[in-house]
C-alpha cells in the first residue's frame, strides 16, 4: 500500500513551486556517483533524522583546545575527530547525511586536509551528503551582537564556502543562541537567501503555546520595515536540539544501541521501533503537516560518526520496513522543502524572541551584561576593524596585502554565542592577532601619509593606543621634544565630516595644538583623576606586564576635524606663552555655592543638587527642553536559589532576589570642573564607584563615563550593578531597544504579543539586550541613551531607564558555563575583581526628534576617530607628507541617513561596498526616505570598472536569490510595499536605498 | 648521518637468520599497494609502537554489549568502533599498523560486512598493516582454564584466520592475564608456532630484578620434558600494556595532542618529541637491545582510531627529524625479529609466573577460587563439549550436521581471563546455546543407538540431567510404569574401557538394574540426605524457575561398564522381590560404638573418630599404605585492608587478615552409610558445612563431595573457606601442582627460583592455581586430591594441603571489576548466598606410584560418563536398539598413557584428531616412555584416506613450522633430546607419542 505512495520530494516540490527545484538539482548534482534520492511518502509521517553536531566555537575551552581536543577533563570534545569520521562515514553509504555548521572549524580542518580526502569532500558536498548550513565562521550570538559583526562572520564563510565548493547555504541553523532577534530573522535570513532558519531556545511559555497551537513553525517578519518581503521560514523545535530521548547514539555516551542481529542477547529492534514511532507521533501532534525534523546530534557529537550512522542505518531500515511511519536522512533544507511543498498556511510572527527563559525563574537576560570588559573589547574592535578595512582598501592591495585577515578571523570567533555573550570561561584573549592588525594599519598610515606612497619610513612610526581609555599612551605621555612635535593623524571611518573632541594623556603644562594648516586650536587640560591613575597603574601591568611610570598629569582635549572617510593632522608641542593667550587653556575646579550647580559649556546644560551631589534636571537652551531627571546607581543581589527554586543568576541567567535593588549612594561626593570645551562632574557613589559627567562645547548629548569596581563580594552577596535614570515623563510601560544594533522595537513592560505572560520575574523578565541604545518617551519628549558596547536594559517602572553595567556573581547558574561569574585581574598573586569602565550618552529631544541625534550619533559612538601618534618636526612632517585628504571627492559626502559599513578588499581582487540606510520607515520624517549615494563621487579618483550587486553575504548575485512562497493563517493580502532602491545604473553609479535597506556590491576598480 | 645507517630488517633479519623471511615476505605482498617497508635504523634506539586495543571478552559487561557498545555507564567501550575506525584508520594511510586480538570480536564483526570492506581488509592483513596476534576467541585465563579449553579456543580462532586470510598469527599477546602458566609457553605458545609471547603482568618484585638484570625479555622453557626443543621469545613489559604516561590519544581520554601547527597557541610539538625521547631512553635503560616496544593502546581503545593515529603519525614525523631515537608503527612479530636479528643472548626462564602479586599484599591468587559454580559449570562443559564431539563425529556429518558450534563459541568466551577467572560481573550464563548442544547430542543418540539409524524416533527421545548433582533429574524420578523401563544409555569419551559408579535419583525402593544382555547388576539404594533435599528445591526454582515435586527419596547406585569411546545401555525397571534376593539393595545407618569406626567396602580405608567426628587414617589393604591424616574446614578472615595498606581481598586478590584460618568445627556430627557399593560418611561441620565421603567397592581412593554454603556473613566477615588435609608427612616445603592441568610443577613454601622472595603474604604468596590436582610427597607416601575445577591450593605446613573452596567477601579489591565477590542466589526476592557444592579425590599411595593414578583417573575426572535417559520397554528398546558399542575395534583400546582430547568434524570436511601423551619425563617408570596408537584401530570401520599432521591449532602443517634459534645467557650446549614420536607412516597409521606429547592431525576418511 505504502509503495503507491513513494513519490520524490524532487518531483513534488518541483511541481508545486518552480523556484526550489534547483536546490534539489544540486543535490543530485554529483558525476561520479549519483546519490539515492531523497525519498518522503505522502500520507505518511515523514522524520527527517538531520545528523548534526553542535561545534562550539568556545566555551569551556578555547577554539584551538576544541579543534584539537586537549583538555578532555573539562569538555570531551574534539572536532577534528566530528570532521574527519563523518567524511569516512559519509563516504561509506551515499544515503547517509550531514550538515557542517560552524567554517571556523571547518576551514581550518579544510586547509590540513590531503588533495584525496577534499576529493571526496567534494563529492559529497555536489551529491548533498555533506550540506553546509547557517555557514557563518561561528554560529553567532544574537542578543550581545552587532549587526555589522553578524554581516561580517557570515560573509567570511559564507565567501569561503562559495569559493571552494560553489555553494550557497539555503537554511538559518542558529540552534542555541539564547533567544533570536529580528535582524537576524530578515537581515541574517532572507536577505541572505537563507529560506529558513531553525533553532531550539524560545520562552518556555511561548513554546507551551505554540505546541498547544500548533505553532511553532512560523513565517517570522522580522523588520516591520521590510514586512512580508522580507521574511523566513522558521522552526523552532518542541524540545532541544537533541534527539528525543533514547536515540542519541554518541560514541561513548550511554546509549541504546538498535540491534536487529537477533543472534544476540540484547536484540531489541522491534521495541526501538516501536519507541521510535511513539516519539514522532508524539511530535507530530504538536507539528503542521507530515513532516517532523529530528535533530540527531548535540553538542560536539560524533567524535565518531559511525555511531551515529551505524544505528540510524538500522533505525531507518527497520521503521520503513514496519511502515506506520517513514524515516529519511534530511537536512534543513530537504525539510524546508517538504514543508514548502505541503501547501500549508502558517502562523505569523513578528519582532523576536527575546527575553528567552526556560523556566519560571530562569531568564536568560544576565548575559546581555556578563563580562562587559569583554563586550566592550569586542565593539570596540568591531568599528576599529571597520575603519581597518577601509585603510586598507586606501593603501591598496599592492602595498600591504590583506593584513585584516587575522582580525576577521578573531572576530568571527568572537561574535559566538558563548563568547561576546560572555558565557565563557576565562581563556586568553588571542591578543597576537590584535597586535598583527594594529601594526598593519599603522604602516598603512605611513604608506597614506606618505607623499611618495613610502610605506617604509625611517623616520615616521605609528603608534597607537589602545589603553588610551585608562591614560596610558606612552607616545603622547613623552616629554615633548625642543624640535619634535607629537604628531597625531586622526582617522575619520564615517562618510561625512566631522568634529569630534580628542582626549590624550599629556605631562606637560604648556602645549600647543596646531591643526594641518598650521593655525592653533583651542585645547583644554584636565587633571587626571585618582580613579583613573589607580586603574592605569594596575592595568597595564596585569595586561602589558608593565609596572608604568608615573601616571600622566592631565588630559589633553582638543576639537578635530576630518573629511570623510579621510584623515587629518594634529600637532602638539611646547607652547610659547603667547599661543595661548585667553584662549581658556586651563580648567578650574568650582566649589559650589548655592543648593543647585548647573553645568555646560554648550547649549545643554546639567543641574546638580549641591547638598546631594545628584543629579536634577537635564535642558537645552537651543531646543528648550527641560527634564526633571535623577540618576542612581543601585545593585540588585543575585539570587543564590531559595526553598522553591534552586536556580541561582550566574552567567547566563539574571535571577534578582525579589527585593527592590540597594542604592550605592544617594548622597555623592561632587567635583566639577570647567572649562572652554568641556565641563566635568566627577561624582564618587562609593568607593566602587565613580562617574564622570562630561558636557562638551557644541554637543547636545551629555557622555557619561563609569567606573564600576571591583564590586565588593567579601559580605558573599552576589551583585548585579545597574544605572537608572528616573525622568518625570509617563511612559505607559512602554520603552524601546534596539536589534542588535539595527531596528528598535517596541517593549512594553510584562507583556508579550504572542502569548499572554505569566509574570514571574518582574525584573529579569523585562530585560532586553540593547547594542544600540534604548529610549522612552512622552508626549513631549524622547529620553534616549547610546551605549558603548551590549548590555541588559529595561524600563521597570513609567519614565525610568536602567541599565545593567556589571555583574559579579558568586554562584553558577547550571547551564553548563560550571562556574560563577566573577571576573578577577591579578598582578602576580594580587587579584581583585574586575573593574569594568564604560561610557553612555544621554540625550533629551522634543518628541519625534530622537531618532536623528540616535542614528547619527549612534555611527560615531561605533565609529570612533581612529588615532596615530608620531613624532616629528613640524616642518619637516609637512615636507613628505599629506597632512589632510578624504577617500571622496570634495565638498561630497554621505547623506545624513547612509553609512557604509562595509568596504573591503577582498582575496579575489573585487572589493566589498555595503551601505546602509540608517533609519527605520516612519522613524524620521525627513531622514525615513530613499536616500541616494553617488558612487562616482564616494570613491573619487577611483573609478568603478565592475559592480555587482549582491545578496548580504555577498555569495550569490542579487539577480539570482529566489524566495519560497509561503502562505500565513488568516492574511490575504501582502501589506503595503516597502521604499526600496532601484536598480543601479553602471554608468550613473547612483544607489537608491530605501529606509533600512542595506545593499551590497562587488565593484572592480 | 643517520641516512647511511638506515637498513631495512626486512634484510637484516634475512640475512641473519633465513628461516624468518617469509614472514615479511607476507608482510609485502600486497599486490595493488607496495606498503612502506617498515624501516628500523641501526645505531640508533627503534622505538617500536605497537597500536592494539585490549578488547575483554566479557567482564563488567557481556561480550554482546561490549560489541555493541551498549551500557556505557559500566564501561565506555563499543569494539565495534574500534575495528570500524581502525579499518578506515588504516587505509588511509599505509604507514599505519594495528594488532588484532580477540576474534571472538573480530569474526562477528567480520560476519557483519559487506563484501566492499571485507576486500579492504584483506588487503590490510596481506599488507601487514592489520596483523592477528594471540589469534584465539579470547585472551584465555592462564591460571583457572584447562589446556584442551586453551587448545579448543586457540584453534576455533586460528582456522578462522587460516580459512579467512590464509594467515598464521606468529605471536602470543597475553597482556593482561594475571600471572602466566608453564603450559601457556610451550603448548600454546612454541607449539603452535608462536615465536613470541608479550605480556604486563609478572610479581613485582620479579619484575624489579628484571628491570636490574635487563632480565624482562627471556627465552622461556614452559616444559621441563622438552627443554629448549619447546622454547619461546618472552618479552614481559616494564610497566603494562599502556603507552608511557603522557602518550596515550584515545578519543575522550584526557589527552595531549602533539600539536605541530605554530598557529595554534597550545604548540608544543619540540615539548612532545622531549617527552618521548626522555620515556625512550628510560625505556631502554632495563632493556636488552636498541629496540623497545611501546605498547599504544589500552581496554577497549581505538574507539575512534583516528585520534590515535593522527598524533602518532605526527610524533613520528617529528621524533624522527630529531632524530635522537627512531619511532616507528611495528608490531610485536616486527619487534621479534629485531630483536632476533641483534643476536642478543637472553636469560633463561623455567616454569611459570605464579603467582603474581602487583604489590607487598596483593597477591592475585584470590581468583583461582573466586566463583566456584563458574568455574564448575565451565569444566563440565568443558568435558562435555570433548564427549559431544565425538559422539558428533561418530553419527557423521551427514545426518545433523555441526551441532556443537555454538558450544564452541560459548566456551571460546568462558576461557577469557576475566571470565574463568571469576573476575567478572554477574552476567546471565548463556544457557540457551547449551540447551542447543544438548538437544544435539540426545538426537545423536538416537541416531547411534538405532539400529537403522533413524535419527528421528517417536518412541526414543533421550533427556539428560544436568542438576544430577542435586538430585534433580524427572526422567530417573519418574516412577517406573509397569511395562517401560528406564533406559541409560551411558557414553563413555575415554579411550580405555571403564567401570564407574552411576547415581541416579529414583523414588522407587523396588528397582532392579540390568544391563545389556539382561544380567542383573549389582544396586545399592541410598537415602537422599536433607542437604541435598533443600539445595534442589532452591536451586531447581531459581536457575529453571520450576517448583520442584517432592524431592526423590533415594539415590540407585550401580556400576556401570563402557567400552572405550562408546556405550552401554542399563534397564531399570520395578523389581520382583527376588531379584535382589542376597545383592544387598539397601543401604545401612550405623551407629558407632568404638572410639573409632572404619569404613570402606573396597580396598581403601578411612578411620573416622566416633567422639569427634573426624578422619584420622587411612589405609589401602592392598598396598599396605597407612597414613595418619586428617581433614577440617576452616575458613581465612578476608581484610578489607589495614591502616598501612587498604588493600582489600576480593574477586583477584586474596589477602587474608593475617592470623590463623578459624576452624569450622572440631567437633562434627557424623553419620555413616554402608551398603555392598559404597559407603558413605556425612559428616556436618556446620549449618554451612556438609560433607560426604563415599568409598566405592574397588577404587582405591575417596571421593568427597562437600557443600559449603550460604557462607555466613551477618558477622560483616568476608570468609575464604578451605579444606585442609594435615598428614603425618615431612615434606620439606614442598607441593607439586599442575600447569593447567598438564605438567605439575615442583612449587617450595615462601620461594621463588628467579629471586629471592621477600615474605609479605605468608599464605596468599604460596596460593598456587590447580586444575588438576596437587600432591605432597615424603619418603615413603604420596599424598594427591584432584580437583573437578579450578582453585587455589597450598601447602602451609609440611604435611598439609589446603585447597580454598568457596569465597564470599563484603568488599571489592580496587582492580575494576568494582563490586565485593558477593555471589547470591535469589528466589524471586528470597536471596541467599551462593552454595557451592563440589567434589575431590584423595588417594595415597607408595612413593613413586601417584602418578598413574593421577593421570589415569584425572582423565575420569575430566571426562564423566555422559548419561541419557529414556523410557521404553525393556525388549522392545532392544528390538530396535544397539545398546552397546564402541568406535573403535573390539578388544582395542588406548594405551593407558594416552588420551584423545580432541576428535571433532570440522565445517571443511576434514576431523581433528589429537592425542595426548598424559606423563611426563621420568614421572612413571612404566608409563614415561614412547606410546604407540594404532589409528586403523581407533578408528575401527571407518578409513583414513589422508592424514596431515600440523602444529598445535592445526593452522599449518607441521613440518612447516618455522622456530627461530635464540642465543641464551652461559650456554654452550642444548640439553638431552626429549623423547617424540617420529614421523607417521601413511598405511601403517601408528602413530608415536614421547612424554608429554601432543600431536594433531587433520583426517580424511
Amino acid at each position: 500500500m505504502a509503495a503507491a505512495l513513494l513519490l520524490l520530494v524532487v518531483l513534488a516540490a518541483a511541481a508545486l513551486a518552480g523556484t526550489e527545484a534547483s536546490a534539489f538539482a544540486a543535490a543530485s548534482n554529483n558525476a561520479t556517483a549519483p546519490p539515492t534520492p531523497v525519498v518522503v511518502v505522502e500520507g505518511k509521517l515523514n522524520v527527517h533524522l538531520v545528523p548534526h553536531s553542535h561545534d562550539d566555537v568556545g566555551w569551556l575551552k578555547t577554539v584551538d583546545q576544541y579543534y584539537v581536543g586537549s583538555n578532555t577533563t573539562i569538555q570531551g570534545a574534539c572536532v577534528m575527530n566530528t570532521l574527519d569520521s563523518v567524511v569516512d562515514a559519509l563516504a561509506r553509504d551515499p544515503a547517509r547525511k550531514f550538515v557542517v555548521v560552524e567554517q571556523a572549524f571547518f576551514q581550518r580542518w579544510w586547509a590540513e586536509k590531503s588533495p584525496t580526502i577534499q576529493a571526496i569532500v567534494h563529492k559529497l558536498v555536489d551529491s548533498g551528503q555533506l550540506e553546509f548550513i547557517n555557514g557563518g565562521w561561528c554560529m553567532h550570538d544574537e542578543a550581545a551582537v552587532h549587526y555589522i559583526d553578524m554581516i561580517d562572520q557570515t560573509t567570511l564563510g559564507h565567501r569561503m564556502i562559495k569559493k571552494q565548493f560553489n555553494k550557497t547555504p539555503r537554511a538559518g541553523w542558529q540552534i542555541d543562541p539564547f533567544g533570536h532577534s529580528a535582524v537576524q530573522a530578515y537581515l541574517l535570513g532572507a536577505e541572505l537567501g537563507f529560506e529558513s532558519v531553525h533553532f531550539a531556545r524560545i520562552d518556555y511559555q511561548d513554546r507551551a503555546k505554540r505546541k498547544a497551537d500548533k505553532g511553532l513553525e512560523v513565517i517570522w517578519r522580522g523588520s516591520r520595515t521590510f514586512g512580508s518581503s522580507s521574511q523566513i521560514f522558521t522552526n523552532a523545535f518542541p524540545v532541544h536540539y537533541s534527539p528525543p530521548d533514547g536515540f542519541d547514539f554518541e560514541v561513548l555516551d550511554d546509549i541504546i544501541p538498535v540491534q536487529d542481529d537477533m543472534s544476540l542477547f540484547d536484540y531489541n529492534v522491534e521495541e526501538r521501533v516501536n519507541d521510535f514511532v511513539a516519539a514522532a507521533i508524539a511530535q507530530v501532534n504538536v507539528t503542521r503537516t507530515n513532516h517532523i525534523m529530528w535533530t540527531m546530534g548535540d553538542d560536539f557529537n560524533y567524535q565518531y560518526a559511525e555511531s551515529w550512522f551505524r544505528n540510524m542505518d538500522t533505525l531507518i531500515k527497520h521503521v520503513n520496513k514496519d511502515g506506520r511511519v517513514h524515516a529519511l536522512y534530511s537536512t534543513p533544507s530537504i525539510y524546508t522543502d517538504a514543508k514548502h511543498a505541503s501547501n500549508e498556511s502558517w502562523p505569523v510572527k513578528y519582532d523576536d524572541y527575546f527575553p528567552y527563559a526556560d523556566s519560571t525563574n530562569a531568564y536568560w537576560t544576565g548575559y546581555f551584561t556578563s563580562r562587559p570588559t569583554f563586550k566592550r573589547y569586542v565593539r570596540v574592535y568591531s568599528g576599529y576593524y571597520l575603519a581597518a578595512r577601509q585603510i586598507e582598501f586606501l593603501v591598496g592591495r599592492s602595498s600591504l596585502g590583506l593584513f585584516t585577515s587575522s582580525l576577521e578571523d578573531a572576530m568571527g570567533i568572537a561574535q559566538h554565542h558563548d563568547a561576546v555573550s560572555g558565557c565563557h570561561r576565562n581563556c586568553d584573549v588571542q591578543a597576537t592577532l590584535i597586535v598583527q592588525v594594529e601594526n598593519g594599519v599603522s604602516t598603512a598610515l605611513t604608506c597614506l601619509t606618505s607623499s611618495n606612497r613610502t610605506c617604509v619610513s625611517s623616520t615616521t612610526k605609528f603608534e597607537q593606543c589602545p589603553l588610551l581609555n585608562i591614560s596610558y599612551c606612552p607616545s603622547t605621555e613623552k616629554a615633548s621634544s625642543a624640535t619634535k612635535s607629537l604628531v597625531v593623524v586622526v582617522y575619520n571611518p564615517l562618510g561625512w565630516e566631522r568634529s569630534d573632541f580628542i582626549r590624550v594623556p599629556v605631562n606637560d603644562e604648556n602645549l600647543a595644538v596646531k591643526n594641518s594648516d598650521g593655525t592653533i586650536v583651542e585645547s583644554q587640560l584636565v587633571e587626571v583623576d585618582n580613579v583613573t591613575s589607580n586603574l592605569r597603574k594596575f592595568y597595564v601591568k596585569a595586561y602589558l606586564g608593565i609596572t608604568s611610570d608615573k601616571a600622566p598629569k592631565y588630559w589633553l582635549v582638543f576639537q578635530a576635524s576630518v573629511p570623510p572617510m579621510g584623515w587629518n593632522s594634529y600637532y602638539i608641542s611646547k607652547s610659547t606663552g603667547a599661543a595661548h593667550n585667553g584662549r581658556g587653556y586651563a580648567s578650574a575646579v568650582v566649589s559650589p555655592s548655592n543648593d543647585t550647580i548647573e553645568v555646560g559649556p554648550g547649549p545643554l546644560k546639567m543641574s546638580f543638587s549641591s547638598a546631594s551631589g545628584q543629579l536634577k534636571r537635564m535642558f537645552n537652551s537651543v531646543s528648550g527642553v527641560d527634564l526633571p531627571i535623577q540618576q542612581s546607581f543601585l545593585w540588585y543581589r543575585s539570587s543564590e536559589g531559595d526553598s522553591m527554586d534552586s536556580q541561582a543568576s550566574g552567567a547566563y541567567i539574571f535571577r534578582p532576589d525579589g527585593n527592590t535593588p540597594t542604592i550605592v549612594s544617594s548622597s555623592v561626593s561632587l567635583k566639577v570642573i570647567r572649562g572652554p570645551l568641556v565641563d566635568e562632574v566627577h561624582q564618587q557613589f562609593s568607593s566602587w564607584v565613580y562617574q564622570i559627567t562630561r558636557l562638551y562645547k557644541n554637543k547636545e548629548h551629555a557622555e557619561v563615563e563609569y567606573t564600576i569596581g571591583p564590586i565588593p563580594v567579601d559580605d558573599d552577596i552576589g551583585k548585579e550593578v545597574i544605572t537608572r535614570m528616573t525622568a518625570n515623563m509617563v511612559t505607559n510601560s512602554t520603552f524601546y531597544t534596539d536589534s542588535n544594533g539595527r531596528d528598535f522595537l517596541k517593549r512594553v513592560r510584562n507583556f508579550r504579543e504572542d502569548w499572554d505572560l505569566q509574570v514571574t520575574q518582574p525584573v529579569a523578565g523585562n530585560y532586553y539586550p540593547v547594542n544600540l541604545g534604548l529610549y522612552i518617551a512622552d508626549g513631549k519628549y524622547e529620553l534616549s541613551v547610546l551605549v558603548d558596547r551590549a548590555v541588559g536594559a529595561s524600563s521597570i517602572q513609567d519614565g525610568q531607564l536602567e541599565i545593567m553595567l556589571h555583574r559579579r556573581l558568586l554562584k553558577d547558574d547550571a547551564r553548563g558555563v560550571g562556574e560563577p561569574l566573577d571576573e578577577v585581574v591579578c598582578v602576580g598573586k594580587d587579584c581583585e575583581g574586575l573593574t569594568a569602565r564604560g561610557t553612555y550618552y544621554v540625550n533629551v529631544e522634543k518628541i519625534g526628534h530622537g531618532a536623528h541625534w540616535r542614528r547619527t550619533y549612534g555611527q560615531q559612538v561605533y565609529s570612533p576617530f581612529l588615532l596615530a601618534f608620531t613624532h616629528e618636526e613640524e616642518t619637516k612632517w609637512k615636507s613628505y607628507s599629506i597632512p589632510k585628504a578624504s577617500m571622496m571627492d570634495a565638498n561630497y559626502s554621505l547623506p545624513n541617513n547612509v553609512a557604509i559599513v562595509t568596504l573591503q578588499n577582498l582575496d579575489d581582487g573585487t572589493t566589498l561596498l555595503r551601505l546602509a540606510h540608517l533609519f527605520q520607515a516612519a522613524e524620521d520624517p525627513q531622514y525615513s526616505v530613499l536616500a541616494k549615494v553617488d558612487l562616482r563621487k564616494v570613491f573619487g579618483k577611483r573609478t568603478i570598472k565592475e559592480l555587482t550587486e549582491t545578496n548580504l553575504s555577498a555569495n550569490q548575485k542579487k539577480s539570482e536569490m529566489k524566495k519560497l512562497n509561503w502562505k500565513v493563517v488568516g492574511e490575504t493580502e501582502n501589506g503595503p510595499t516597502p521604499v526600496k532602491g532601484g536598480p543601479v545604473d553602471s554608468q550613473a553609479l547612483v544607489i537608491e536605498l530605501g529606509p533600512m535597506e542595506i545593499r551590497t556590491f562587488l565593484l572592480k576598480f
